[in-house]
């Protein structure tokens, strides 16, 4: 029999641009720092799939980039929410809590009566 | 500025699998009824729309099914999950726990604080 393994990647892919808002929301944040906090919370994103969801943050005007010079490093591009991407995360939070509540009922009935 | 809906949609598909067999595990039921429980649960599925999902999950035999007949009404069909159902449920909810706690100390880290 065979055993698929849980679609992570498509619950990852699902959640990526509002965790990537949520990271920016604490401060100025560069791509590698948000890949770095990722893995921090479980979520294992490959090096470098971050990108493309980041130009197409910007691109809807969510997010906006300043380049910094790093001390005798490279530049880096840090990047932080646009007032319509704060909006677009509490928004989305805010959906995702309740999602998030619905499927914990569901797949955990005992909890939800002890709770 | 375009505000984008929250991707429910994409959010549901991903865990519809899992949900359906967690509905399945408290005991036999038919399709229409996970329907009404999915939207007590607040997560709406469009009617009918479960069912390509049930017949993959059987395909893949991870639902065993009976036929009964109704108090009058047409025959049901009511799905039940298989040993290998009820692995892959363990094992999902599992996966699914994780990575919400994971997504949601993202989004509120307040909350992660005070935990």
């Amino acid at each position: 029999m065979e055993e698929t393994p849980a679609p992570r990647a498509q619950w990852l892919r699902g959640v990526l641009d509002m965790c990537l808002l949520a990271l920016m929301s604490e401060g100025p944040v560069y791509g590698y720092e948000m890949t770095v906090r990722l893995a921090r919370a479980g979520l294992d994103v490959a090096d470098g799939s971050i990108y493309p969801a980041l130009a197409r943050l910007r691109k809807r005007e969510l997010v906006e980039i300043e380049r910094r010079s790093g001390d005798g490093g490279p530049a880096r591009t840090y990047y932080s929410p646009s007032p319509a991407g704060l909006r677009m995360l509490r928004s989305w939070s805010h959906d995702w809590s309740a999602f998030a509540a619905g499927i914990g009922s569901l797949i955990d009935p005992s909890a939800r009566e002890e709770s």
